[in-house]
C-alpha cells in the first residue's frame, strides 16, 4: 500500500479547523472531529474523513445547521425525544446519548429517540460512550434509502446500522457495530476502487435479479438486507433494518423509509417529507440495574474467553469477538498513523484549499 | 395434505389437561396452553404442541418445577431480574413480560432479565402482550447450543430468537419474530421429514465445511448464524445471537453459550453450570413516552402501507410485512382448524394415553 499516512492528531486538527470554518462552535467542532476520527482509527474508513467534504457540501446546501439548539421535546423518567435542530449528527448523537446515560443513572435505563438530525458517523462511537459508566450502550440510525427489502425492486431502507456495546472486566468490551445489510456500502466502495466484482447476495439489479457488479447502485440497483435472499433469511435482515427505521424515525418524528433525505448534497430531499431530518435511537442500561457490576464483568470475561478459545475451522486461529478488529486497528493506527487512500487525500487537499485551512 | 385437523379449542384443552397432570396450578396450565397454542395458530408448528411431550419429559427428569415461585430478585424503576424458580418458560415468560409492562406504565419503559427458566415457546407471544397497552414489546431468549459462530466448529449458541412487536392503527401490528440463524431448527425438521436437502448456508459439517444434509446436526454439525458465511455477513448473525445470549443470561445470571442446558431430556445439562437454567430478556416501551399514540399510529400505518405497496420483483404480488404470514395463518387456523403432522399426532396420542387424558 502506498497510501499516504498521517498521524491521528494532525487529521483531527484538520477536521476541527474545517468544522470551525463552517461555523461550528469550538466545542462542537472538536466533538464532531472526535467522532469522525474515531471511525478512521477503528478502520471504518468509509465513515471517517472520507465523509468530511460531504458534510461541508450539505452545509453549503443549507441542509445542516452548525449552530443548533439540540433540545428535549418530550420525556419521561426513562425516555426522551430530542430535536436535533438540523445539526450535524456527529454533534447531535453524542448529546442525545449523554441524555440516555443520565436517565439510566437515575432510573436504571435511558432511551432517546432523535429527529431532525443528519448522518451521525459510526454507530459505535455513541454506544461506546456508555462503557465508561459501566453501562451497556446501544445506538442505531436510519439512513438514505439504498436497500431493497425482500421481494422489492424499490430502495426503501438505509443500511441502518445497530451497535451494542457491553462492558467486560479483564477482557476488552464486546462491541457489535454492523449495518443490517449483507455488506455495508463502504465494502462496495472498496470493490469499486479495485475494479472487482461483489459476491452474490450483496446487491441486486434494478429489476431485482442477481448482480455481482459493484457499481450496480449507480444503475438503479440496490443493496440487500442481511441474508441476501429469502432462502437465506433476507426477510430477517429486512426485519432488522425496519426495526432500526421505526425506532429511529417513527418513534421520534423523523423521516422514515424512502423519505429519508439523501446524504449527498446533489440529490434533493423528497418534496413530501413525513417528518424532520433523519432519525437515531440510543439506549443506555446500567449493569447494576440488573446485577452487581463485578459479577457481570466476571461472567462477560468468561463468555469472551470461552468463545475466543473455541475450536476453529481449518485455517483460522481463533474466533473473532465483536469489536476485536476495530480495537486492533485503533491500537495500530494510534501508533503508526492513519492511511488515506488517494481519492480521500485529494478530496481533503481540495477542501482545505477551498476553505483556507492548513493541511 | 392428509394431516388430521383439530379445532383450536380441543387442542388447547388437551394441553391444559396435560399441564394439570404434571401438577401445574390451573391458572399456569391455562397460561402455558395459551402460549403453546398461539404457536400452532400462528403456523410456527415447531414451537407448539409438537413440544408438549418434551416439556413433560423434562418434568419427569425433575428439570422443571411446575409450581414455581416466580419472583423479582433485583430491581430499579425501569428494570428487574426475575428468578423463574425452574418453572416452565411458558409460564415464567408472560409473568416477566407483565412486570416489564408494569414498569413501562410507571417510568416509560421496562426491561426484565430472567434466569432459572426453561424454553419459553414462541418469542412473539410475549412481545405481543405489549400491543394491547399501546406499547412496543420485545422478547428474546437463549437456547441449547446448536449454532457455530463464524470460524467455529463448536456449537456455542442457540438459535436465540428476537421478537419486536410494534402497534399500528388501521394496519395490523408490525411483528418481527425470528431466529438469529439463517434458518430456524424447525425448518430443518420439515426438510428431514420430507427427506430433502437444505440450501447451502444453513448448516455446516462437524469440521466446519459446507453441508446440505438436513440431518447434519445428528452427526456433530451445526446451524449457522444469519448470513451463513463470513462473506455474506455471518459475523453479523453471530453478533445478534451473542447479543441475545448476553442480555438473556449474563445480565440475569442464567447459563450462557455452551452451558445452556439442552431442551431434550435425554441429554444431561452441563456438569459445570455458570448460572441458573436458561435466560430470557423482555422489554416494553410506552409509545406515548415518545410521542402521542395517535401520531405514532398514523405514521406506522403510513410506513406499513408504503412498504406493502412497493414495486416488486417478477412473480411477487406484494412485500411481506413482518407479522403478515403468522397473522394470516392464525385467521385461517382459527376458522378451519390446526393440522397436526403424523409424528406429532402419534406423540400426543401416546402422551394422553400415558397420562390418562382424553384426546
Amino acid at each position: 500500500m502506498s497510501d499516504p499516512i498521517f498521524q491521528h492528531q494532525q487529521l483531527w486538527q484538520l477536521a476541527v479547523d474545517i468544522f470551525l470554518k463552517i461555523n461550528c462552535p469550538k466545542q462542537d467542532a472538536e466533538l464532531a472531529a472526535d467522532v469522525l476520527l474515531n471511525a478512521d482509527l477503528r478502520g471504518i474508513d468509509s465513515h471517517g474523513l472520507a465523509r468530511l467534504s460531504g458534510y461541508v457540501r450539505l452545509w453549503e446546501a443549507n441542509r445542516i445547521n452548525t449552530n443548533p439548539n439540540v433540545k428535549i421535546v418530550h420525556e419521561t423518567p426513562s425516555t426522551a425525544v430530542v430535536d436535533g435542530d438540523s445539526g450535524l449528527g456527529l454533534v447531535v448523537a453524542p448529546k442525545a446519548m449523554a441524555i440516555a446515560i443520565e436517565k439510566a443513572t437515575k432510573v436504571g435505563t435511558g432511551w432517546v429517540a432523535v429527529k431532525n438530525s443528519n448522518h451521525f458517523g459510526i454507530a459505535g462511537h455513541h454506544a461506546m460512550m456508555a462503557l465508561q459508566h459501566d453501562m451497556i450502550g446501544m445506538s442505531m440510525t436510519n439512513a438514505s434509502p439504498l436497500v431493497a427489502p425482500t421481494f422489492s425492486v424499490e430502495r426503501l431502507l438505509g443500511t441502518n446500522p445497530i451497535c451494542v456495546a457491553i462492558p467486560a472486566g479483564e477482557q476488552p468490551p464486546f462491541v457489535a457495530d454492523f449495518a443490517t445489510t449483507t455488506a455495508a456500502n463502504g465494502k462496495l466502495e472498496i470493490l469499486q476502487r479495485k475494479n472487482q466484482d461483489a459476491p452474490e447476495g450483496w446487491i441486486q439489479k434494478k429489476d431485482g435479479s442477481i448482480s455481482t457488479n459493484a457499481n450496480e447502485l449507480k444503475d438503479g440497483g440496490a443493496l440487500l438486507p442481511l441474508g441476501g435472499d429469502r432462502e437465506h433469511g433476507s426477510h430477517k435482515g429486512f426485519c432488522l433494518g425496519a426495526w432500526v427505521d421505526i425506532f429511529s424515525a417513527v418513534l421520534s418524528g423523523a423521516n422514515y423509509g424512502p423519505w429519508v433525505p439523501p446524504f449527498v448534497s446533489f440529490l434533493a430531499p423528497p418534496a413530501d417529507p413525513v417528518g424532520d431530518g433523519i432519525g437515531h435511537f440510543f439506549g443506555a442500561m446500567r449493569v447494576d440495574a440488573f446485577r452487581p457490576v463485578d459479577d457481570f464483568k466476571h461472567h462477560m470475561d468468561n463468555w469472551i474467553s470461552r468463545f475466543r478459545a473455541a475450536k476453529t475451522i481449518a485455517g483460522q486461529d481463533h474466533l473473532i469477538i465483536p469489536g476485536d478488529p476495530e480495537r486492533e486497528s485503533e491500537i495500530e493506527r494510534r501508533k503508526s498513523g492513519i492511511p488515506l487512500n488517494d481519492k480521500v487525500f485529494e478530496d481533503l487537499q481540495a477542501l482545505s484549499k477551498k476553505l483556507g485551512v492548513a493541511f
